[in-house]
């Protein structure tokens, strides 16, 4: 075989665009990306592409748009059964009288497992490929996730109340160390402590957290200054704010996800980017609760690296990300009081290259770049509703509907054929999903 | 023929839901909407139907809930061929170098007729069944809804600066008079006075609209109170706020659709409630442009009449009015501080019957009862997307995306069929855009 001979590859994906998030805001035209295994080992040129590779595989997309797989950085994907359950509820009366009787009444293991089945499909279809998972049983969670090749970071939960996954503070933390065990070197499923929020982790859990996130190498996914109300609560309690607490905590460093974000002063939020700490913003979560609004352009412009997350299906209704995108540049540009704010590049960075490095994943995922796992998704941008088509970023951000995904990849391997699940129980999913229906709307 | 014989219509539509919207917050399971030549005759249990009527056609939607229409309150539809041309910017720097440098070179009857083109079918495939329409060449604009079969209201321009359209006062005023004569007596175009705001049009022009909207019988569609800096520059230049001049020129009235709104006093709000203005809340274009945000619940609370409207695809960038009423309901929550405020059953209305009754149009449309004009969208809700189940307007409001909707009928006439758009020629109105497009980037 002569050196010029083509390469063989396991697939290669030609599309008519390819934004490759790094470099940033760069639209590649008529490019390929090839794939060999579950990584990426060349993007070029799709004429080069062809004299280069000999594909196992070849997918054409000459109307699509082939984007990093987007990264979901905060979901209770089993609460995706309770879509829609409870709207239009004050906050206590949301969770007091139709959240936790439900939950107390279904949690276990195949709730979570179905549920998570269920909202696997919806990612899929919306050109999500990882979530950052906090929910209870996160065995069953990551067994799920696992068995579908989706790929996840569960939260190990730590809260300071019994319920169906531990009894005792022990016995969190004894599940908790079980649990990442048996996921250790696992190519999909990784770990995250995720005590459940200040208000209900005592200081003793924190501190072994602490130390426990350090010798495992986890982040740590803590829901954070979330309202204005629960920073009021922590200043009459300790005299601290919350945020002043996990500094004195020793939390506020590199490993911390911090979800919600709501109340922030500008102290906190240089601490942030000095830190290296990541925001979560989950803009349609915080309308809908009326949890308040995140500084996310200050935020940006601080320096700290801003994810986006959908929040639970409870409380948004769905796990939208290209809708997150849009919802958070709409409204941080409202907020920031400037049009110009939080662009359509930047919220496309943080719902993938950014939601990677909150994760401790930004050399694994998040981008198109050689050496990095295959997890993408090709967007058909040929719809009415996408024309005229000016610049592509932007159409991606604040015009493209989830439903115009076509296909997704992980690692490597094909999760969507042009809008259809592959080797995913469609029917047995809504079968299951009916059931629960009828179960929780008889609670 | 005995008096028990079916009687027969044009057509029988059974749904698995109706939601009619009149009235309010009901839901009718296996109820079929009887429809002959344009209006509707009857809702009905499907089994009822069945006896009773002798249907031409007979369309069955097991998995789907039937809907008005979607009424969108405030939109400039030729703008849909500048769609996403330039996001991302102040707004001064978007509309000095961006927006109008393109409409001084491209407005006329044929940038008019094919961007109302395209609109019309992306309004049609989102379940939206009439426009309140606001640009130049409401002639050109008329013809191509009534050509297309689509309800619309076009607004007659009024501005201080000569334009394609017409070069002085007096000319605005001749082609509005002639404009509105040539649809008088339409069955689906009506016309409104379109005074562009008040920084752009003199007490004197709005002196004569009062005067000829009343002769007339047509509302008033202006721009209102949309930023804060509006606010203050005619404080400085008159002493009054807008609303106030409006209130002296005598046009704060129920003729008046006032959009916008993001600045807004307690004893506007009640003015407004007392003369029955409809105010137009634009939320995703509030937020885009950093406009300010509107206090949508607010002014529900005080009893003004609120409806929803896209604002034209250069500041949205879109004519989805599913993700309008979910903005919509999600944004005020978080501007009231509130979780309960602006439900979904408020949304719909603001989407439909509001909107109607801020056209004068709520005795025609709006709502699913009898007498009005069939003006229905049904909605597939079996997708897993909303799976589960709970409530269907909730689903309607925070799940749904616009590419669920099924069938669209305007006045008794399928204009969507299993999602394909009837008697419109989709490739020619894709390849007008794209030389559009090419003629719009060369600029």
């Amino acid at each position: 075989m002569s050196q010029n001979a083509p390469q063989t590859i396991d697939l290669l994906i030609e599309a008519r665009w390819v934004v490759p998030v790094e470099p940033h805001d760069v639209v590649l035209e008529h490019h390929a990306v090839a794939v060999d295994h579950d990584c990426i080992v060349a993007v070029l040129p799709i004429a080069q592409a062809r004299t280069h590779y000999a594909p196992q595989e070849r997918v054409e997309l000459g109307e699509h748009v082939l984007i990093p797989g987007l990264i979901n950085t905060h979901t209770h994907n089993p609460m995706t059964l309770m879509r829609g359950l409870a709207d239009d509820l004050p906050l206590m009366v949301w969770l007091q009288q139709h959240i936790w009787p439900v939950e107390a009444k279904v949690i276990g293991p195949e709730f979570v497992r179905d549920g998570v089945e269920l909202a696997v499909a919806e990612m899929l279809r919306g050109g999500t490929t990882c979530a950052n998972e906090n929910y209870f049983f996160p065995d069953a969670m990551g067994a799920t996730y696992r068995k579908l090749g989706f790929r996840a970071v569960v939260g190990l939960p730590v809260i300071e109340f019994p319920s169906a996954w531990a009894k005792t503070q022990d016995e969190y933390f004894e599940r908790a160390g079980e649990t990442h065990d048996s996921f250790r070197n696992d190519a999909l499923i990784r770990t995250a402590f995720a005590p459940h929020a200040p208000y209900t982790v005592s200081d003793e859990s924190f501190e072994r957290i602490r130390v426990l996130a350090d010798q495992l190498d986890i982040p740590v996914h803590l829901h954070l200054h979330e309202t204005a109300h629960e920073v009021e609560e922590e200043r009459k309690k300790s005299g601290l704010r919350p945020f002043q607490r996990m500094q004195k905590l020793g939390l506020v460093n590199d490993r911390l996800i911090a979800v919600h974000m709501t109340q922030l002063t500008d102290g906190e939020m240089a601490a942030c980017a000095e830190a290296g700490v990541s925001v979560v913003h989950c803009p349609e979560s915080n309308l809908k609760l009326a949890s308040g609004f995140c500084p996310a352009e200050k935020l940006r412009k601080a320096g700290v690296n801003v994810a986006i997350g959908t929040d639970g299906c409870a409380s948004n209704n769905d796990l939208d990300m290209f809708g997150e995108m849009r919802t958070a540049a709409l409204l941080a540009k409202a907020v920031a009081e400037d049009a110009a704010a939080f662009d359509a590049g930047f919220a496309l960075r943080a719902a993938t290259i950014n939601a990677a490095k909150a994760l401790g994943l930004d050399e694994t995922i998040g981008s198109i770049e050689i050496g990095k796992q295959a997890d993408l998704a090709a967007v058909r941008l040929s719809d009415l509703e996408t024309q005229p088509l000016f610049h592509i970023i932007s159409q991606l951000v604040y015009t493209t509907g989830r439903h115009q995904v076509s296909d997704v990849w992980i690692a490597g391997k094909r999760k969507l054929a042009a809008r259809e699940l592959v080797d995913m129980d469609t029917a047995g999913i809504l079968a299951r999903t009916h059931a629960w229906r009828e179960r929780i709307a008889a609670i």
